[in-house]
């Protein structure tokens, strides 16, 4: 088993012959099952699990309990050398240690057919994951077909009719996810990464300026205009109306501000508003115009709303713990995606990296260590497509799942070596092209090839 | 087009309104077409395409220019924004730089099933790739079925039945190479790599000792007993006829002297022979036993029979380069795999590095020149299977490629950039998940996930 399980107390099975195990019943103890809600940051997914002849017993509140019971059922059953399917008696009681636990896909970089998404909530919920960070858009396309401003994808996507989410894509994918107990958060990074927004909406970006004559170039999203705020609200309502969760991540990293100081108009307002040469004043006063639920951490640097979720990506390791020091001292709430870069590959076993590292090891109070509501994997698309993702993703996603579920205590890397090499070959089995940790082999290899 | 062509030579279609080929005829002009031969390391993979309407016309001596000929003009085609098959009038003649253009795939880390060695082999083609180093048996596992010795995978393969290669597997692959022109040279690497050997054959390895008692482990293969070198014979008579390529890849790699050293028996052989302390002698004295015609560089480094091809592997960009030009310089033939570690990755567009380097270019005369047979890409196992070596082998090797076909001129990196981002688009479309560069699409996604 991996990923999971806070006691896992094995215990052999009492019978000294062959037992066998006819039903397992899945009781929802909760008058309100939660069957048709969405899940959310407060859900509910603890279970109660007992493997005892002739029945066992999964118990939850809610669905989404039962859920991650079931998955834990599935791994807890193994196959002998004659090929027959066996489980141990055991009583397990589990919950995870974070409420928040994702993984980033970037659409915008490549294009990722919908079949690969799919395949990724899958592993996600076979791995105990309940967040799709969805990085939909950025600067080298627009992929997200928009009912209100079609002309975004229609000019801002690789191509306008293979290399976009329909309406409809999107539904499913959604629907996709909550079936499994994953909340789908799309990212829609403004006012930075947004080069293919401008080829769709004009005036959107800001002119960058070559001494005093517009250069052809642009920037940032023009936050002077007011069609910039109309835009952005029309924009962002039809976001809330077709994303269901109460996040939706507002990016705000890595605002290059040489076009915004590049450009007189943009000079005149900074004067105006008393910001003097500090243009992350003119970012927060953007994003705050924005109804912000989530964004990154340069927002927090810069000054922002409070009751903000700030998620943490930059920084050597001591750098991302004082940052979380910092953002949980103001008592804003936080999530960790520093050390779980997965898209920067390196040879050998990094996966060890990314299971040693704790979203609470940084120096605070309890108080602070409780504004952490977990963390994500992020796999950039620089270098991953269609071709590469789910086998770069996993199992070296499977160490963050572990980490970000199972108690604190889980820590020692041989153990969970042998726990992770056997889930990967699960994966393996059931479809998902997890690649292997070291020379070994699976009882039942990739066949998908 | 990647990896081919001499002289591109292209021409725009001459006629201003639409015109068509209708044919392409394909002219084997030698009396022996060599279609019912195997390829060789002599084989001639030299053709001339010339297209013009109505007809284009390919020629070449043996079917193996037919073959690279075909895929140079299946390249030519490019498809326009309305779907539809283009070509330009244009004039090839064109043979390789390099006779030996290899990729090494390792099947005993991670037992590799069939269906993704013909994946390998196609891609192969697709990049005009004429060798297939099968290192299929090493330390791990012993997944080769011998006839003679069965008990060597019986107990040596990670499984005796779902783990190894039968003889009519074997057949099989050599023969799906063949029709690509593609030689299959096999590495059963002794005396060291052979662990898995001694599971399944008693005393064939060097019994370890801990002072003045056997330690119970075991080391390189024994090479003072007379059993050792029936075996190997036998072994090598049944290799000699299931692989039809003139050329056994004999390994000779990383031997640990140190089981060697502890053993009594052998020190009193060594003792006998006037080896004194010098553990290679004992190597080279084993390997000379050998019937030996490809091995690793270290047999040269400790002396060896003329006649034999050496394989650079090892060191930095300058050790590699020494070693080339001391071997070159002894009269040996060589050929190049340290640049070309591609199991070794590294984040961001490492192909440019591998694109880099050239097997010619170390101090030398042009005498010196003429013993470098071309190179192999080395895709070793550690860390790859069937869940992820296409994609990290592909497009990678074909950096590799286009610099053991293609003249030696051709290094403009941005160039080769663009032109083998088409080319990993086009082999995903043919169904091959070769991985993205940087951030792009293709036209057509792949759609094997």
């Amino acid at each position: 088993m991996f990923g999971s399980v806070r006691k896992p107390g094995y215990v052999k099975s009492r019978a000294a012959g062959p037992s066998e195990i006819s039903e397992l019943q899945v009781w929802i103890t909760s008058a309100d099952s939660e069957c048709d809600s969405y899940p959310s940051l407060t859900s509910d997914e603890s279970y109660e699990l007992t493997v005892d002849q002739p029945n066992a017993v999964l118990k939850a509140s809610k669905v989404w309990g039962a859920l991650r019971g079931l998955e834990t059922f599935s791994q807890l059953v193994y196959e002998d050398a004659y090929g027959a399917k066996n489980i141990n008696s055991t009583t397990i009681s589990d919950f995870p240690r974070f409420a928040h636990r994702g993984i980033l896909l970037d659409t915008s970089r490549h294009f990722l057919p919908i079949k690969v998404i799919l395949a990724n909530l899958e592993a996600m919920a076979m791995n105990k994951f309940n967040v799709f960070h969805w990085h939909i858009v950025d600067d080298p396309s627009f992929p997200y077909l928009s009912r209100t401003f079609p002309q975004l994808s229609q000019q801002g996507a690789y191509h306008p009719y293979t290399h976009v989410y329909t309406p409809a894509d999107v539904k499913m994918i959604i629907e996709f996810a909550r079936l499994r107990g994953i909340r789908v958060i799309p990212e829609f990074d403004t006012p930075g990464h947004t080069q293919s927004w401008g080829k769709g909406q004009k005036d959107l970006l800001t002119p960058c300026y070559s001494g005093t004559t517009p250069s052809g170039t642009f920037g940032p999203v023009n936050p002077i205009l007011n069609t910039t705020y109309s835009f952005m609200r029309q924009l962002f309502s039809e976001i809330s109306s077709v994303f269901p969760d109460a996040y939706v991540h507002l990016g705000g990293d890595e605002v290059d501000f040489s076009c915004w100081r590049s450009n007189p108009d943009i000079q005149n307002f900074m004067e105006q508003q008393g910001f003097g040469q500090d243009y992350s004043k003119l970012e927060s006063f953007y994003i705050q115009k924005l109804k912000g639920y989530m964004i990154w951490q340069e927002v927090f640097d810069n000054g922002l709303k409070p009751d903000t979720l700030i998620h943490v990506w930059k920084g050597n390791q001591q750098q991302y713990k004082d940052e979380m020091a910092n953002i949980t001292s103001a008592g804003y709430h936080t999530l960790l995606s520093t050390p779980w870069y997965l898209n920067r590959i390196s040879y050998g076993q990094d996966w060890q990296g990314v299971y040693r590292a704790d979203p609470q090891d940084f120096k605070g109070t309890e108080a602070q260590k409780k504004l952490v509501i977990g963390g994500e994997a992020c796999l950039w698309g620089e270098y991953v497509d269609a071709t590469n993702l789910t086998p770069r993703l996993w199992p070296r996603a499977s160490a963050v799942a572990e980490r970000l579920w199972s108690a604190k205590e889980v820590t020692d890397i041989s153990d969970a070596y042998s726990r992770l090499s056997m889930h990967r070959c699960r994966l393996v089995e059931r479809g998902i092209p997890a690649e292997p940790l070291f020379t070994s082999f699976c009882p039942h290899e990739y066949k998908g090839v």
